[in-house]
């Protein structure tokens, strides 16, 4: 069966935010050919925030039939798209059919959408007023999951990456695609 | 004083040991204008195992006046350019003078090159037996360094990146850029 995951991007996006799930969820495709990963925006390409020219896959909507969406962070690249209403409202997701993840800033789109509503959320440091005056309440730590809604911060993309891969493609997938990328002696063991 | 540090790509190279260095070293460029990060290749654009087509900023000789020198992995793209003589020849590097380090499979192309005769590294599970054949004795540990070359694995892209950081531009800039990364609680402290 085929699943989609999207990965929300904009200019100044955050590049490890972007590339790391990026990398592993490509490696689902390796193992399914089922499998595809797309990152999407409003543009054919998106510049991140060290400089990276990076073609896009999709257009913002392509996300509302995803089976998973995350959004990729970027204080510079989010905070005018929160004003932004022909961007926001491109985007019409429903958690109960979708999984939605948010990596750091990231987490102000989800909550600007009203996804979380009455939930709390992790983002990056600096950005925690900014989900606060959004009417979300931050806690400090890796990665939070309601559901089908989760916030991961930083290199826990990691761990926001093998939480999509379990829920669409089940946790002997997302162990194996875990351990092909650890540090040697923590993942796959040497011939 | 300006530094840069080249991170040499290839096409099939991998994501991950590509843009987590890429992300890091352009956080000191954030702090220090003088300090430039350049993805270096033999063609104006590569394409990752992932299929993520990106623009290079430089050709492979720009290695050779660079500060640092990183080699990317994918043993799909590497293998052949192990027999690549042309490839190959437009190195002349020097670790007197250059750190030099590589991910996974990477390190490969620093010992074709010679440039790990005697010494131990580490490299992805798989291509044990590749850099063994290249007469080099592999440790199974996240990072080995020797002086002004190091070999890492994988995820232990954040301490070759921190290595390379503290070599050029100091540990405090190095101990600020990792923990800009870190999962929410372990890095940065919350406003």
């Amino acid at each position: 069966m085929s699943k989609t995951v999207c990965i929300v991007c904009f200019d100044h996006f955050t590049d490890i935010d972007t590339f790391l799930p990026w990398d592993m969820l490509n490696r689902v495709r390796l193992r399914d050919d089922g499998w595809a990963v797309k990152l999407i925006g409003d543009k054919a390409r998106h510049t991140s925030i060290a400089g990276l020219e990076t073609p896009m896959h999709g257009g913002l909507t392509d996300a509302n039939a995803a089976d998973a969406v995350l959004f990729t962070s970027g204080a510079k690249g989010i905070l005018p798209l929160l004003d932004d209403d022909a961007w926001l409202g491109a985007f019409d997701l429903d958690p109960g059919r979708q999984m939605i993840g948010s990596m750091c800033t990231g987490a102000a789109v989800p909550a600007k959408l009203g996804l979380l509503d009455g939930l709390t959320a992790t983002t990056y440091p600096t950005s925690v007023p900014l989900l606060q005056s959004l009417g979300i309440e931050i806690v400090e730590e890796p990665m939070i999951v309601h559901g089908n809604i989760a916030a991961a911060g930083c290199l826990a993309a990691q761990n926001l990456s093998h939480w999509v891969i379990e829920g669409r493609a089940g946790k002997a997938t997302a162990d194996d695609v875990l351990a092909s990328i650890l540090p040697v002696g923590e993942g796959c063991v040497a011939l």
